[in-house]
């Protein structure tokens, strides 16, 4: 046993290395591909891809599971394997089956479909025109419900899309936590619509030197715990983080002159991301043991980082004076307008700039609108009135068009149903993750103000990155905090915040 | 055949596709790669060598082959195969033969001792210390004898090892055209120590502002035709081109500030092998028509473009304005004195600071060496001794010390023996292009003096890149000029551009 499984890992390292390459080449593409390389650059892709697949699904890797594990029930073949082995060979059947269980015709398919969709998305944004995008994404919701089909389920085809990105979640787990989450997130928009002491940000909108951004930025995240021994900072049309393994996990950005806190934030928010694949342990590299327990787990160690201590009060005590120093334009304002200038809560149409109290409004009738679609059949036809209600209900706004509405996410036409749930789901893990923190170093604040963010960073460390997926996000909430997974931890956050902010009785 | 050749060329695509990225992953790690990164990105480098030699000698690739050529004589198995057909099939045996025919230990051996070596040579340079490089370089001139044996040859194993880096290129070939080059330059560099009116270029090493510097290059490479949409220039420590495809060459270089020269001249010549590179056809990528035809074919395009044009009269009569705009330390400084002072003659003990004049020189004493070494059994003890010799005889200096002597190159550490002659041919390959395309365009120099650089990149697109490797060097030189190689072009070129320079009689 101790053999075969060495053989197993093997080949899962030799998987990750080629996964590790193909995240490089794409890193390249993203940052310093000359224009007119784009078509061999897709060449090289699909051929790595195809590599990638080729190692978690061949015959190698087939031969070496079936030794450790009934291949069609995942039921663990030595009885005598510990806790910790009957988990990661789980995790390696789990991960084999949904790679393997897909037809290759079905898999070419939807790979040529949502190809083709990402282009034409893009260009009926453009045009606002949804009917040209609702013929395919007809289809890939088709396809969607049959990929559920293959990946098999016990209550709702939506569970089995959403296991991919949150695994153990299911639709009447989120469903009740959302709906709790709601009621408390309109409850404190109304408040806050109705404040009469509201913050003005136009000052944020007057010109900062984008090289000083830049630096600023790379100061603070350095500060925060981003090794940039093991990591760098680039510039791309869109922040994204990627790791090809802790030794090197990269972000980036981009700046804009009239908007101080994009750049700012953005590199905050993908620094959380890295720290959480920087932690992850190298030893276990490869193995389900070395990666991040799921997609909200991540998003909720970004958005702790960025929201929870990036627009904190006590992180500018700490950070305003050199800001100060850089920008002289904030020269005649206080740390606290500052405070309350970069935490302004405006209902908006687009989800990629909400604020924190309106962003899992956003989630939420994205995920409302994901079931009905995969569960209850709704017609494509009638997304954009349904859209438009759904925005009027949770945000008290309606789009002017489909571009500004329904067509605004890349998301659907890449086939990524069931993935919306986990940017919201990050907020709650985050804010029961923030609260365990604080309770077990009373004077947290203190020690932020003071400029030691380590002692978040090393709570992270321990309780979260080293685990990798040793379990799933609900059991990991469980176990680190005491409590199960609620929407109260972060309202209580969001209340007690944004009090101040409006100045809320 | 048709069907066969296609599944070789398929086969061929594939191992080219897995290089491109095996070189966009190296390009990364010169460039960008963060500092702890380096252990894990040996394993993905290891791990993507040993898949593209895996597509090259494997089964797939034998049994594709071997339906088309006799694997054991070369022999072209249909008798109606067309001319280029047979050429192709000639090159892609040779390239398998070569890939193929050293057992895997002795393979995976080298490779340990070259690895290793590296490591050594390094320590043992900056410690002085050639007696502990020694037995590295013992056991690699050993292997490397072996290797010849293994490729097999007709006169002296040099021949096998110079045929990987020189297609056709004979031991014999070299000491000719050698031996005719060494007595020009000798009696050209004679003359030049002995000027009376030299020039001084204290200027240049003044500060230079290395932003400029950086902006200039690229401002210039470009006038000459290095296509920035399908290339881009990064900073590494030293320069360097890297092609992944036609469509996506990339050039590095660094900046001092204190020499102006450095950085220019670095990337005039990586923006030469880059043009040839983005020259090759894409329709042939993959294939040895798509591939350039030697290392020394590769090295006559940088050397053309640097010396013959970059560090010409007529070039700097369209560029010089434009250098004093940027620079006015130039200010008082006649282009006819710093074309003077960017030509400068000096013996000196290292070869990649080496002029025009005394850069082959540098080469030959390799080259008599290399050929004692792998010919006629010289013990590496000798070396030390036998390279301070040499240096006396060919330049009239002798090193202080190993370190800068017979140290200071990365290649035999390597493994790369037989490499050195391709640098010293590029220069008469050069010259014999050069000639032609004046013949060709008898207003060539007015042409250049008018900023027109589309002649000469045409002119050697036409000739010398689209043809990737269909003719091996020596023959190549042949068909475009109607001339044998021969030495006595680039000398005629030397003496008369020194002439100038050095006002001799």
């Amino acid at each position: 046993m101790k053999e075969d499984l060495k053989v197993l890992k093997d080949l899962l390292k030799e998987y990750a290395k080629a996964e590790s390459v193909q995240a490089l080449v794409q890193w390249d593409q993203e940052t310093y591909m000359p224009e007119k390389a784009g078509e061999f650059r897709s060449e090289q892709l699909a051929w790595l891809s195809a590599l990638a697949h080729e190692i978690h699904t061949g015959k190698r890797f087939k031969n070496a599971l079936e030794k450790l594990v009934d291949l069609n029930t995942g039921h663990i073949l030595n009885d005598e394997s510990d806790e910790e082995t009957t988990r990661l060979l789980h995790l390696v059947w789990k991960d084999y089956h949904y790679a393997s269980v897909l037809p290759a015709s079905f898999v070419e398919e939807f790979s040529r479909l949502t190809s083709q969709s990402q282009q034409v998305w893009a260009k009926a944004r453009v045009n606002n025109d949804f009917k040209a995008f609702q013929p395919y994404l007809e289809k890939i919701v088709d396809m969607c419900r049959k990929q559920a089909d293959y990946y098999g389920y016990t209550t709702t085809p939506y569970d089995a899309l959403m296991e991919q990105y949150e695994p153990g979640m299911t639709t009447e787990t989120v469903t009740a936590l959302f709906s709790e989450l709601k009621e408390g997130l309109i409850k404190l928009l109304d408040n806050i619509k109705n404040s009469g002491d509201k913050p003005d940000d136009h000052l944020l909108k007057k010109s900062f030197d984008t090289a000083h951004q830049w630096a600023f930025g790379l100061e603070v995240v350095q500060k925060l715990g981003y090794d940039m021994s093991r990591g760098r900072q680039d510039r791309s049309a869109h922040p994204f983080t990627t790791g090809f393994h802790p030794t090197d996990v990269r972000i980036t950005t981009r700046v804009f002159e009239n908007d101080m806190k994009s750049a700012f934030f953005s590199t905050v928010h993908e620094a959380g991301h890295a720290m959480y694949e920087q932690g992850l342990p190298p030893e276990h590299f490869g193995t389900p043991f070395g990666q991040a327990a799921s997609y909200g787990i991540h998003e909720s160690q970004s958005r702790l980082w960025e929201n929870m201590i990036g627009r904190s009060l006590s992180f500018w005590k700490h950070f305003y004076p050199r800001l100060k120093e850089l920008f002289p334009v904030l020269q005649n304002t206080l740390v606290d307008d500052f405070y309350r200038m970069i935490n302004t809560v405006e209902p908006s149409l687009i989800r990629v700039e909400a604020d924190e109290v309106t962003y899992s409004l956003h989630i939420m009738l994205r995920f409302e609108i994901e079931k009905m679609l995969i569960n209850d059949g709704l017609n494509v036809s009638d997304l954009p009135e349904i859209w438009n209600e759904k925005m009027k209900e949770y945000l008290g706004v309606v789009p002017p068009d489909d571009k500004m509405g329904v067509m605004q996410d890349v998301h659907w036409s890449m086939g990524a149903v069931g993935y919306f749930p986990s940017y919201a789901l990050g907020n709650l893990y985050a804010a029961q993750f923030l609260n365990q923190a604080v309770k077990d170093h009373p004077d947290f604040w203190d020690i932020i103000r003071a400029g030691e963010f380590t002692i978040l960073l090393n709570w992270l460390r321990k309780n979260v990155h080293t685990l990798g997926r040793r379990k799933d996000p609900l059991d990991l909430v469980k176990s680190v905090t005491g409590e199960k997974l609620s929407p109260q931890p972060f309202l209580k956050y969001l209340n007690e915040k944004y009090k101040v902010i409006y100045k809320l009785l």
